[in-house]
């Protein structure tokens, strides 16, 4: 039994917000309400940033009904970052924690703000500052080691799902001959991978999936689509902002700098395939891109990605103030049907900076597909696509000749 | 009174589809069954061209709960097309209704389609076949002549609220300096205008919306986004598909042929404004095009929308039993609060080929935004957008200098 340990917690965002996000915003702050040893909890201001700053939001105090209105909402409430820190920027942390008997630092990131989370906690025991540092997982890419899924991910594949259901709907009724749906996920192909709970028939959209973990050369890509054109006379593609082909090149995109810590993505990956298959094929082909609504749209938060999530922030709160340190929360499947899942820990070092990409045996042979174990995986975490109807397809016969 | 004209239905779908083009369908399937002057009911399949290959779902043994399910789904389910007629389709046409014993033409589409309904009207008189067409109105840009708003408009501008709500979330969390939102509307800024319902605070997103009614220059676009950006630190734009610079061009885009009917849009405005202002400014920018997920979302039907595409189908179907022709159904709004609106009919002489753009008077000053007429006239239409929860904003007093 550790000793108890008294003092302020802050929590704090790290990188691009998601759909549930809040959510364990939501559950750090009614869990910490919990628990005497936790004398304050600060947010911190724009992540990693409103530390250095001192910039802290009291969350002590905030309205119950707010807190869970709140815990319901996409996006960071109290706002996130990119940075990669200095040497300085970690004494600077230190010094901040020490002005405000800061005890408890919970932060909410991916596998670089994990490695943060890890320094800091580093640094103060160097400095003997006594700190617990707990990582709560947060990304739609779904790339974090250690833990089955990441929050985060479930919302952001049941967002992408309903896009190609939706965009697929659309290209049936007016279609184009070829459309490419760039879909987020960095250098991981969870999400992209998501797009296959669309289909209800096998042949609907997507029609060919390209995950990163396989790189397609230009004209593999090429005969793929006119493989599908030929058979269905429509081709809707999903691919993966991180695309490469066969050189590691993103198909000749722009690169554009996402992030504080070079990470480096297409920005119009979709837009220059759509026209490769324009010169190569000479069919009309369009782009779509829909972007930061994959992780923002309140419409397709999943609720079992919204109380993981939450029971995620409790989790953290609770490790802490038991004793735990350097850990970040993971969540454990339990069981697949029914579906079932809880919280475990694992440490920070294990997860720190690993990309966890998607499995080589859950992509289809062809390349351009992902297997039922994936599905399996994915479907209760995405929650249910709810199916189109469908008119009964009784023909009036032709009485005319052509 | 009309003599009783006893014969075939034909409803088709033209141009691209909305998130309420079912329900118009809806409407007329249902409308239809109530009177016994309409024989049977045929859908044509992908549109005019349906017609052409005499290609008709039968509609009037259709399950009603099948029916109805389809009339709250975005799409079409008997599908569409973009195709300019030749002369020799029109005879076409007019050869297969006579076969068909066709006498009620039902038109769902936006001027375009007008223009092809009443070419089909007047071969029909000139050949003395008797023949009662009557358009539906329908398209998400809001374009549409003589109607106070069309179907589809309502839920594309619903969608579009939302999506600049939570994208201008997303980027108050992690502020990318400039964010350069690209919306539908073709040539007409009703769309891109509706992104205002997004605000809750006048310094929410959209931050600049600019309207294709006002070409404006490189060097006034590249001055908004600096002054916002001096100002807030973050600017995000919303900008019509067709905006153009005050030569008239999309500002360097690649332009991609749309349809059928010669209409050319930009393919990558965003990408390339988002280009200039990191160029002109070095500012990082991004761009997001929400894209075709802005007429299919199924999330973001506006039930006022739905309704009254519905409500446009049967008052299609009356007006023509009832022995009107050459008509388009118009919505007429009675009062603004609260907002009640019915259905007239306005002469498809006077709708086709008619682009209704955005009243300049709607425009502000400045040239960035749109004034509150605008607001008052599209808040009913879109439907409430849920506000975002907000966290009392209490800060620590910081204990330490910077």
């Amino acid at each position: 039994m550790k000793d108890t340990l008294r003092g302020v917690a802050v929590v704090a965002h790290g990188g691009g917000p998601t759909q549930v996000i809040n959510a364990s915003l939501a559950g750090v702050i009614e869990e910490a309400r919990r628990h005497t040893e936790i004398t304050a909890l600060y947010g911190a201001r724009h992540g990693i940033v409103g530390v250095l700053q001192e910039s802290f939001l009291d969350l002590t105090e905030q309205d119950p009904d707010v807190v869970a209105a709140v815990g319901r909402t996409p996006g960071s409430a109290i706002g996130s970052c990119r940075r990669k820190l200095s040497a300085s920027d970690y004494e600077r942390i230190l010094a901040v924690f020490n002005a405000h008997n800061v005890r408890y630092f919970f932060y909410t990131g991916g596998n670089d703000s994990m490695d943060t989370a890890l320094q800091v906690s580093r640094l103060a025991r160097d400095s003997g500052y006594e700190l617990r540092v707990i990582g709560i997982p947060k990304t739609i890419d779904n790339d974090l080691a250690e833990t089955d899924h990441s929050p985060g991910y479930g919302s952001a594949a049941r967002f992408i799902a309903h896009a190609l259901r939706d965009i697929g709907g659309d290209n049936w009724a007016l279609p184009t001959p070829v459309t490419v749906v760039e879909v987020m996920g960095r250098n991981a192909g969870w999400l992209v991978a998501a797009t296959a709970l669309a289909r209800q028939e096998p042949d609907d959209a997507p029609h060919l999936i390209y995950l990163p973990e396989r790189p397609i050369s230009e004209d593999q890509f090429v005969a793929d689509v006119e493989s599908v054109y030929r058979r269905l006379g429509r081709v809707v593609v999903a691919v993966c902002e991180g695309q490469t082909n066969e050189k590691g090149e993103p198909f000749g995109a722009d690169l554009i700098q996402a992030d504080g810590f070079q990470h480096k993505l297409a920005g119009n990956l979709a837009h220059v395939l759509a026209q490769l298959v324009t010169r190569r094929l000479s069919l009309r082909a369009r782009s779509e891109k829909p972007g930061l609504l994959g992780r923002s749209s309140a419409a397709y938060i999943s609720e079992t990605d919204r109380q993981e999530a939450r029971a995620c922030g409790e989790a953290a709160v609770r490790a802490a103030v038991a004793g735990q340190t350097d850990q970040m929360v993971t969540l454990v499947r339990e069981c697949d049907r029914p579906y079932r899942c809880t919280t475990g820990l694992a440490p920070l070092e294990a997860v720190a900076n690993v990309e966890r990409r998607f499995p080589l045996d859950w992509i289809a042979p062809s390349g351009h597909d992902v297997l039922d174990p994936f599905l399996n995986y994915a479907a209760p975490l995405a929650g249910p696509v709810e199916p189109r109807p469908t008119l009964k397809q009784v023909f009036v016969p032709r009485r005319l000749g052509d």
